[in-house]
């Protein structure tokens, strides 16, 4: 049985039109629905297709709807489900997928009084943006988390594991503070640190961009890429997650400032154990399929 | 013409096995010789088949060489380039890929008095390790910089110019206090950096190593690429690079630190205007393709 039978998805950037494309692939007889606020995104989701239906207000998407999906950066979230809530069915689950849940979850129960709400986060993506990002395999073998509230009835959760469980993803879930200092480390740090070291490298006086640029096969462009992810989801993804971010900072520049010191003090022994250990959690990653066995990301070399 | 005849690798590891495949591939009548301190490394390079001959000591196998290149860690460049000066032609040409190179011209120049060296570093390579992961195209479209002595013979540099275009890389030269700075930023400090976020990620208590693997693809997991290169190089880099290494970490230290304030306080314009600019890094990286224009690496996603 299908978990559910109309899909609305409101925001249609590369997680959102991911999602539908998903859908259209590995649940073709579900109805699609979709909104977005910008009208030129709502117009190229209408001539790329992905959608059955593309509407020009936030409740016409939601009138019919038995799942709706909120897809916008999490600073938005509020006020998305504020715009759903006077069309919203009353049986109809409400999800997202915010890449922070604590405060998510609160602005989402806080809207919607009385509504089921699952938060969804599924830890997937490029660092592209807009409809013509998304593609229907972005899911598969990642992983989806759910953050039900503790009153959630478990058949309701059940449904919105085996939607995703259906676009290619596994579930797992997880209480909504848990979440936010898992992702805190393995997400939000990684963002921060590559956001940082590409400022700091464009900023040099005596090295030249052009020549961070034409050296950076050296390691920095691989920074690059997840510093070229949406601006307005991240700073959104920090500003709500700021306590588990700055925590994790602190673990950082702590671990940071022992490897200068080894550098400045000549402890070579520090380092290699260092950089033997870490060595370890590449294979691990590859191992469990969350990353491309082939060397160099598996970058073409021609 | 070729620029040389008989080229001798030093170390046959990730690099000097390439260089050796990517000479057959591209100068198939140049005779290369190898030799490895490890016996084991010599008989994978035997079996391996990508040296003409492999000698059983360093000083067999330049005796008739006039292209020696080191291909050791910078550590260990002054015992390789020892090893073989009692047994050097006299008009042979020596070279390196070390990734630093103030200390290495020092030590090459100490050891090889009176020798034409030109140090290189292709800015090239995988976290792969050994004789197994080289491959001929490794250098094809990448840079590799050269760093001659002032005194150094301008057909000598455009000789081994010559045989890295030869290989399918890009030339430059600079000198050698420059080129550290600019590898400092493009390579070192991103490398010291994912370091230490993997080693940070792996001692968390409350998170554990599964869901650290886990959720890795919410951008971890780029990093721990680069922290699994291998260690020996890599201490030996930093202990060779510490002035300018540690003058990069502290600039970023201190912009770190900034943005740490910005969303300490909720200063979202300030980390929406770094996100950006740095959008624009990546654009003029794919641009000079110095890496893939693919999304997400060019990453599989079946």
């Amino acid at each position: 049985m299908l978990p559910f039978a109309r899909v609305t998805i409101i925001g249609l950037g590369l997680i959102g039109s991911s999602i539908a494309r998903a859908v259209k692939a590995h649940m073709p007889s579900v109805r699609v629905t979709g909104h977005d606020a910008d009208p030129g995104v709502r117009a190229a989701a209408t001539a790329l297709g992905f959608c059955d239906d593309v509407t020009d207000t936030p409740g016409a998407a939601v009138t019919d709807a038995d799942f709706v999906i909120l897809c916008v950066p999490v600073g938005a979230m509020r006020a998305a489900a504020d715009s759903i809530a006077l069309d919203l069915p009353i049986d109809a689950v409400v999800s997202d997928v915010g890449s922070s849940k604590g405060t998510v979850l609160a602005a989402l129960q806080a809207a919607l009084p009385g509504v089921a709400v699952i938060p969804a986060h599924p830890v997937a993506g490029t660092e592209r943006s807009g409809p013509e990002a998304g593609f229907a395999t972005l899911f598969h073998g990642r992983w989806c988390i759910l953050t039900p509230p503790e009153d959630a009835a478990e058949a309701t959760v059940e449904r919105v594991a085996e939607f995703w469980r259906r676009l290619g993803a596994e579930v797992e879930t997880m209480a909504p503070d848990h979440h936010d200092r898992v992702l805190a480390i393995t997400s939000h740090l990684p963002h921060l640190i590559a956001y940082t070291i590409v400022g700091t490298a464009s900023d040099m006086e005596e090295v030249t961009r052009s020549e961070v640029i034409k050296y950076s096969a050296g390691g920095f462009r691989d920074f690059t890429r997840i510093a070229a992810s949406d601006p307005t989801m991240w700073r959104d993804v920090f500003l709500s997650n700021k306590d588990a971010v700055l925590d994790m900072l602190q673990r950082f520049s702590e671990d940071l400032t022992a490897l200068q010191r080894a550098i400045r003090w000549g402890k070579g022994d520090e380092l290699f154990d260092l950089f033997t250990r870490t060595r370890a959690v590449r294979r691990s990653i590859i191992e469990q399929g969350q990353d491309d066995a082939a060397p160099d990301f598996g970058r073409t070399h021609d």
